[in-house]
């Protein structure tokens, strides 16, 4: 591709993507399309010969954007509702350009240091303390790989050298809610504690880890000779954002010696607003936090911020240096490679450096309060629908609820009632809603997080949820 | 950013990257900052008030450019070159517009669906059988780790439920070449092998794993009551791009029940050209294979193509669905949260199709061995030239030599004299080298991959090492 046809295209995309940024609303949000519809409609080969983008722009257009589910749709109210916002979307454009590998500071110092700054600056807006070092991963996975890694490097003397087999060694244990995150257990493969190696402590009655079970839980595993390693607390669940008592569960962890990592992948951009600062009450206690700015800091997808209050213990689980990148200046920075499993990494921290200063602090703390009340409005909708109920408390911008005619039919029946009434508003195209299981119960869960989702969407919803249910509320 | 300002800033920086990518040589290929720098001219905290776009990208100028190091430069001739080619940038640019989250077939169908597609491309443009189902992840490292979870699920059974401690298991053996990336390292640690767990085989004269020195690094580990578990293989190593002997490994590893992982990342795109087979014999028998596209074809970093011979392993490693992501059509469908360790995952197939049309097999080809063919034309400058000598066969396009005056004088000053060389060299910011240890001796890399690197660099790169060689060779 010449410099010139370059340019064109460029400037091409640009006016499609300012388009589709601004009103994504022609497109379902949902696609409407069938498993093997875009592989079928797609050549098997590569072609030998060179095309123009052009055609593969028309390819674009014509296969794969009805394949799309437009997580920047404004409808787009299931999982976490994420957003590429405009300033996001230019800084990854040049990103892409400059196609920085921070593996080294060599490499790039700009993204290195950039990062080091953006990462201070959003670890001053979420309030927490300036002891905790912050590095950019690309998912909460990775993130929570990393905490349970360096959790596990202080645990087992010699994991790093002598690894787990071949030595007699105790069970590990880390400890979490029933409510907590799939990663922790991908995190435990992976690391060899296996899925049995994660006690999943029982919740109470609003999904919160109870402090004392969890104490209970660590004695147990004593007595059993087993070796409890780790405690991850949630402030925002999956399911249904419920918020662990983590200053009760740091206690623990002190009293025991084990490592706190907090999940706050999604709810820990909150943080940046002071009036919503209660549920993160005793994070600052935490070995390790992630929060992750491309779920509810308007930063496309994908940056996981990671805070550790030991980073030389993740230096010391991780950092090899193979002769062909050693440099001059090894001993006066930080060399990005060091703490992490990927030895290469894109220049994340430039889009959340232009999501900052793009909207400002003010902005976003709005942004943020306002799908939490957002949240709250649609959950007292909820609450005065005889024909509804709400599942969980909203301590943030995500309502779990059902329909529930409350005439006696038994729980299965329910849970289908609900399944095929997502179903139908999701079938609208207009608003798309996932669901969870709580207690065993299927919820259906609306959870606000687009930057362009407005009272009108919110409503709107309902609105299709109110009509779906009268519809199917008798079959 | 409203969306007419968005519409003005994507204009003016298509225009600004479109000038990047024509021509970046204006700028130094390694950035002349000291550490620090950047941080210290950038404010300690996030604004209050949104700020203008332009204003960010005037900072982004002035700040963080000169903090680049320019790997989209055709001078950039250190570690592997790699290169944002423009339809692979015009891709990016959508692809963080669009924001897909293709956790779930659900959640991007086209994400999912064209992964699957252009790794089909992929691998028939490299030759590999139908049997290998292809997965992308962001890097080699992480491809590397899935691949040995994998072979130890297959070698420990029960390990994804119950771990490895607390168990009377043997000690876990992975095998490679004392040249192997250290990612198997990274992916060993993380995996509870330990480093030691990585059997680090001799290699021969041309740093290629020897087999019968693997034959008996297992029998021996047998003996001791250890457990062999994986061997992974290398065709084009980091240091020297030398070629394991796959094909005998891969009989050693059939004899002796062993996985076969195959580090391609670099060297995997020049099996595109059916002329420079003959290094990737006995690939197509190996259990899992990586190769990055963002290395040498010429895809903007990040996207590492995995093969897998037995996906079922993977997903039995790695496979968990908690209720808030289980969906209808579960299937019907590949979701790709199945099959690794991060549960998001970016629309990363978009940028490789792109560059797989935009420029075709034949001018990818072409491409190939074009850098092959400068490399080994350096090569043969560095052999007619009595003040250098090549320290390596050059497989691919990776030259590894050094300055030797031949004077006698010792090895540490022969080190010494090619850091400064290299040094010098670098400094002119027309180029960038980087190093290596081979067999103990400092040698310097010069590696072509960039798309538009021409002879008149590599060239002129010859030109400032005999200059700057002229000049340093009697101190």
């Amino acid at each position: 591709m010449d410099p010139g046809a370059f340019r064109a295209h460029a400037h091409a995309l640009a006016d499609w993507i300012a388009n589709y940024l601004q009103d994504p609303t022609p497109y379902p949000v949902l696609p409407r399309i069938s498993p093997g519809d875009i592989r079928a409609a797609l050549p098997a080969e590569a072609p030998e010969d060179a095309e123009p983008f052009d055609r593969v722009f028309a390819d674009f257009e014509r296969v794969l954007v009805p394949g799309l589910t437009h997580w920047n749709h404004p409808g787009f109210l299931g999982y976490f509702a994420i957003t590429a916002s405009p300033p996001g979307v230019l800084a990854e454009f040049l990103a892409a350009a400059l196609n920085q590998q921070a593996m080294l500071w060599r490499t790039s110092p700009a993204a290195t240091e950039l990062e080091e700054v953006t990462l201070a600056w959003l670890r001053r807006l979420v309030g927490l303390p300036d002891v905790f070092d912050g590095v950019i991963y690309d998912t909460a996975s990775i993130s929570t790989l990393h905490a349970l890694a360096a959790a596990r490097q202080v645990a087992v003397p010699g994991v790093r050298t002598q690894g787990l087999t071949g030595r007699d060694l105790p069970r590990l244990r880390v400890y979490c809610s029933d409510q907590a995150h799939s990663s922790i257990d991908k995190a435990a493969i992976m690391l060899g504690l296996g899925i049995e190696g994660v006690r999943r402590v029982p919740s109470d009655d609003g999904f919160r880890l109870r402090p004392d079970a969890l104490s209970a839980a660590v004695a147990a595993d004593r007595r059993n000779g087993e070796q409890p390693m780790a405690v991850v607390a949630t402030i925002g669940t999956t399911s249904s954002t419920s918020v662990d008592p983590v200053k009760q569960i740091a206690a623990v962890c002190k009293a025991e010696g084990l490592w706190l990592h907090v999940d706050a992948a999604y709810a820990g951009s909150a943080a940046i607003v002071p009036a919503l600062r209660p549920p993160f009450t005793g994070w600052e206690l935490a070995d390790s936090i992630v929060i992750n700015p491309h779920k509810w800091l308007f930063t496309p997808f994908d940056l996981s911020a990671f805070y550790c209050r030991r980073p030389d213990v993740l230096r010391a689980a991780l950092a090899l240096v193979p002769a062909y990148l050693e440099t001059p200046e090894d001993d006066a920075v930080r060399n990005l490679m060091d703490t992490g499993i990927q030895l290469g990494r894109r220049f994340r921290a430039l889009k959340l450096w232009a999501v900052l200063r793009c909207y400002g602090a003010a902005r976003l703390r709005d942004a943020i309060a306002g799908h939490i009340s957002l949240a709250r409005e649609f959950a007292s909708w909820v609450d005065a629908d005889p024909f509804f109920e709400r599942l969980a408390e909203v301590p943030f911008s995500v309502v779990c609820f059902r329909a529930n005619p409350k005439d006696g039919r038994p729980g299965p029946e329910l849970d289908a009632l609900n399944e095929r009434l997502m179903h139908a508003v999701n079938a609208t195209g207009e608003v798309f809603l996932s669901h969870t299981r709580l207690r065993g119960a299927l919820a259906l869960r609306l959870a606000v997080g687009h930057l362009h989702t407005e009272r009108r969407h919110v409503a709107r919803a309902w609105a299709l949820l109110r009509d779906a249910a009268a519809r199917l509320g008798s079959v």
